[in-house]
Order: structure tokens, then C-alpha cells, then sequence
């Protein structure tokens, strides 16, 4: 098996991906991209760090160069933009095989692919010891017409564009099988649920970032606010709250709940209403915007935004007063 | 000591940077540039790894800062852009303390604003062991003026931006005084050479990369070819003449070496040419030109661009007949 000291890394990619003939990419000591007046360059980066974010043995290499991408196309969706390029840095430990890389950049392209992204440069290097990743993706919107944080409304609906939850139910069976393989006791263990249990688990490894839906809310006139929901809602609304200078109520019963979450959930005695406020890394969108803007696109209203600049929320229906989102520190 | 886990990093970073009014910068899902046409965007990426790049032991914290934005800025200078925003990913080891990130963001933010560059976004994650920064650095140039690798043409003169060597004898320097820290016998020791030494060194931590020469450089019809000095001559000048198509003849007492240089090496029986053309981590300029063009800066020429596609250099009045550029990989 060839290993990353073996293969020339950066061709092995780069032959991977086409740009667009009036675009310099990689080869270079930059990438080169004509600037279109009308248009803003939106950017945003993310750190992906093996034992931090993600455990090399529960995440096959395609899965992770899948959502290594999609963590950086929903932040561009989450401000209504079009992504368009990807720089991606990766740091390999000793000894990884060369098919690990090609299955890695095939998951990465894959979704890349459907979202129009073109990988454009990036840097190499052997690392010490664990995988790391960073990827800085680079996008446009309309001149002024990127969706802030900062917009939301007294009065304001809370929408969200898909069921939450699922993606940290699918943590907890990748971690509940993760357990029993290293466990010798397996029967005690609750029956797997088969087909929902790999939506689940899919919809963590392989989330399904909204670019589309993005652009169509940005393009209305009463969209207020949004972000993409990567810490859950509990932690992500918080800053909409913030840097809006708002509070909101939310109805825990109007939060979308997946049949397939809601069956392993009853399988397994999980709070799928938990799961939901505060579990992470769903990538649907969390919006606020008049009352009377008719969506285009499904979308659930979950709760209103109201006065007071404390970013509180309130959780209406719930046995809780108060839900954690998740925080890497 | 406040520790990393104890203080809102992001914060902490960017209330050191204040972004023009009309771009939007940290505190959002994306950061959101305004785009002028006539101009093309430059994006380059650089990773930096402890251990492999750096040793955290013998670099302090400022200079490790100037040194991650030097390497990125130096990429846009080698294609005659003008340097703008930066995107800082840093996974900081357990029990790093407020201070150092106070004061690597210091010596970043030196060199950045000396180059008119604004932070605008990022990642901050605990790393598990060793500290990793990835920075992606965002400039503009005219459109289709960016200088590339790919144009050097016979006849041209091959030329540098200035001294060669000093980056390498700085290393060279850093590691002898850090085998001689871990020494019990320091008299058999060749005597430190003051002044001198510091120079090295400084070059070595604190790289001035070529903004404004570039510029200059690309604004000239017979400049053809152009990249920074990373990895040496012997290696870069190579990428050059592969992309171009065509070989080199490189006069070995060309290459411009510092006083420095020639006394520290003098004193320690190194070999000051060797170091010149294999040493890397000079980030001068190198670059081709039509012979009679005459740039407005200073430069040395040192050779020649000849035909032959192979990529081929000779060396002509040296003792060997090839050199190697220092590989990451």
C-alpha cells in the first residue's frame, strides 16, 4: 500500500477538480479569481481535528471528507450566498495510505460537487501524530444582501428548514456501536432499528448542507436573520439573540421531529426533545422573519421572537427551563 | 495564568483588529468582502505544525505569529498582489496560556498591519497534543495582472529581491544554541558572533516579505515570471522553469550574500553558498525578465533563463553539480 510520503499528494488531489477556465488554481503560489461588482465575497473556515471533532475509527474516509465540506458550505448557506471555491489544508499522520486520501477527497467531492464548489489550492504536510483539517471556503452573494445574525425582529417567527435532532441521535448510535464492538456483553444491548438507524447515523456523517433554501430565503424581503444550526439551537439561537439585541419563546412541541428519530428514540428511552434543542450538527437553517413572509421552501416556525435585549429564551411545553448546546471548549 | 479553556479566545483575538466599514468581519457565519470589478481576488493557504514546521521550545510566541502571517503575505507578494484579509485556524494544546495568544496575536498583527492586513474570521478549537495553525490570506491584484510561475522565456534574466542564506544560518544558529542549551560542555563551542547571530536569527523568525516589490515588479511589461523564496532556489526556481517550460543557468557568485552571512559562516567553517541555494525561508522574490527591463528596486540577477523544457538548472562556478531545496514532505 502506498503511503502519503510515496504519491505526490498535491497532484493526486488537484487532478480531482476542474475550474472554471478564467479561474487560477492550484500550481500556483495563489488561486486567482476575477471579482464581479455586485457581488460580496463571503468566507468562512473550519478546523476538523482527529479526537476533537471526529474519531478516525467511527468515520470512514469518504464520510469525512464529506462533511468537512459541508460544515463550510452551510455556514455559506446560512447567509443566503452561493458557494464557489474551497482551500483545503490537511496535515496527515504518519503512514496513511494513499487510498485513505482518495477516498477522503472522493467524499469531499462528492458533496462539493452538487454544491458547485470547486477546490481551488490548499497545503500538504505530514503531521506529528493526528489528522488535521482546515478548510476556508469562499462564496458570493448579492452586494449587501448577506443574511447577518443580526437582524432579528420583535415579533419575528423562528423557523427552522428540517427536523433537528437527527444528527445527534446518529452520535449516540455510532457511539452505542462503537461501545458494543469493543464490549464482550452484547446481548443486554437493545435491538438495532435497522433502517432508522442508518438515517440517523447518515444524516450525522453526511449532513446535507441547505444552499439552496439559503439564497431563496435571503431573497425575501422580510428574511431577518439566520444562521446554520451546528451547536443546536439552544446555544445557535442565543446568538441570533445577541447579536440582535432580542429574546425569543420557543414551543419545544413545534420543533420537527424525524419518525426515525422519534422511533429509535422510543426503542432506546432517549429524550428526542432533547436531542433536538440541544444537539448539534443538524446544518438546517434557523431564521427569523416577519409574520406574513410565505417561504418558498418547507420550513416549520417554532417560536416568536419578543422583547428584552438579554438573548434569553424561553421554552414553552417543556419540562425544562433551561438546554446547553454543545461547545468544542 | 488564565488558560485557554477559561476566556473567550475569539474575542480576545479580535478586539486587536477593526476591519473597514464596509466589510464584515468576525462575529458571523462568514465574513462578507465587497468585490471591485477590474480586480482579481489571490487566495493562499498556509499550514503551520508543531514539530514539523516549528519547535514551540525555540520560537516564542510573537515571532511565531510574524512568522504565520510572513508566509501567507509572502504568497500574494510573488504574484504582485496587494495583501488583505486573513483567516487565523489555531488548535491550541492543553494548558496554553492567555498570555502566549495575547502574544502570538501580537506579532501577527505586527507584521499584518505593517502590510495592511485585517483578520476577519477563523476557527479556535483545543488541539489534543500539538498546537496547529492553518491561516488562508485573501489579496487582490489587477485583473489579469496576477504574475504567475508559467511565463519565463529564453533570454530572460533570472534575478532576486535580495540576500539569500540569512534564513537558513538563522536556523542553523537557533538549533546550535539549542543543542548547546541541552549540552553539559559549552567550551569546545565556537564563539557567538554578536550582532551577527541576531541578524540571522531575526531573519530567520521575522521574514519581510515583498509586498511592495512585488507590486512594482508586476507593474512591468517584461517581468514574466515570478515566485517567493520558500523552500530555495534550487527547489523554487525549479517550479518556475517546469511550469515555463524551459531550464536555467544559475552563476553561483551571483547570488547576493550578506555580511552576516559570510561572517557567521566564516567563523564556523559553514559553507555560505550551500546555504544560499538549498537553505529556504528567505521569502525574497525570484524572479524572470526581459533583459533591459529595468525594475525600480533593488536586485541581483543571477543567471539566465536557456532553452530546454526539462526544467533543468546548471550551476556554473560552484563545486557541485546539484542542490537540493528543503522538503516539507
Amino acid at each position: 500500500m502506498a503511503h502519503t510520503g510515496e504519491f505526490d499528494l498535491i497532484e493526486r488531489i488537484s487532478a480531482r477538480f476542474d475550474p472554471a477556465p478564467e479561474v487560477t488554481g492550484i500550481g500556483d503560489d495563489c488561486a486567482v479569481i476575477p471579482q464581479k461588482s455586485g457581488l460580496d465575497t463571503l468566507v468562512t473556515t473550519d478546523l476538523l481535528i482527529e479526537d476533537r471533532h471526529f474519531l478516525l475509527g467511527d468515520i470512514s474516509p469518504e464520510d469525512l471528507g464529506w462533511k468537512s465540506a459541508a460544515v463550510n458550505i452551510s455556514d455559506i448557506a446560512s447567509m443566503g450566498g452561493k458557494a464557489e471555491s474551497a482551500f483545503l489544508s490537511i496535515a496527515l499522520p504518519p503512514g496513511t495510505a494513499a487510498q485513505w486520501v482518495d477516498a477522503f477527497i472522493g467524499g469531499f467531492k462528492a458533496l462539493s460537487d452538487r454544491c458547485g464548489v470547486v477546490l481551488l489550492g490548499g497545503d500538504t504536510s505530514a503531521s506529528p501524530d493526528k489528522l488535521f483539517i482546515n478548510i476556508t471556503l469562499l462564496g458570493s452573494c448579492p452586494h449587501g444582501k448577506a443574511v447577518r445574525r443580526s437582524g432579528a425582529r420583535e415579533g419575528d417567527l423562528v423557523c427552522v428548514t428540517g427536523p433537528l435532532g437527527d444528527s445527534a441521535g446518529g452520535l449516540k448510535l455510532i457511539l452505542e456501536r462503537s461501545a458494543r464492538a469493543h464490549s464482550e456483553v452484547s446481548d443486554s444491548l437493545p435491538p438495532s432499528s435497522g433502517d432508522a438507524c442508518e438515517t440517523l447515523i447518515r444524516r450525522h456523517y453526511r449532513p446535507e448542507p441547505k444552499i439552496a433554501e439559503g439564497q431563496r430565503l435571503a431573497a425575501l424581503a422580510g428574511l431577518h436573520a439566520m444562521m446554520d444550526i451546528s451547536d443546536g439551537i439552544a446555544s445557535d439561537l442565543r446568538h441570533i439573540l445577541k447579536a440582535s439585541g432580542v429574546s425569543a419563546e420557543i414551543n419545544l412541541s413545534d420543533i420537527p421531529l424525524s419518525a426515525e428519530l422519534l422511533s429509535i428514540c422510543r426503542s432506546r428511552g432517549w429524550d428526542a426533545g432533547e436531542l433536538a434543542v440541544s444537539g448539534g450538527e443538524d446544518y438546517e437553517l434557523l431564521f427569523t422573519m416577519a409574520p406574513g413572509t410565505e417561504p418558498d421552501i418547507p420550513y416549520w416556525p417554532i417560536g416568536r421572537i419578543v422583547r428584552g435585549n438579554e438573548g434569553n429564551i424561553r421554552w414553552i411545553g417543556g419540562n425544562k427551563t433551561e438546554y446547553q448546546g454543545f461547545t468544542h471548549f
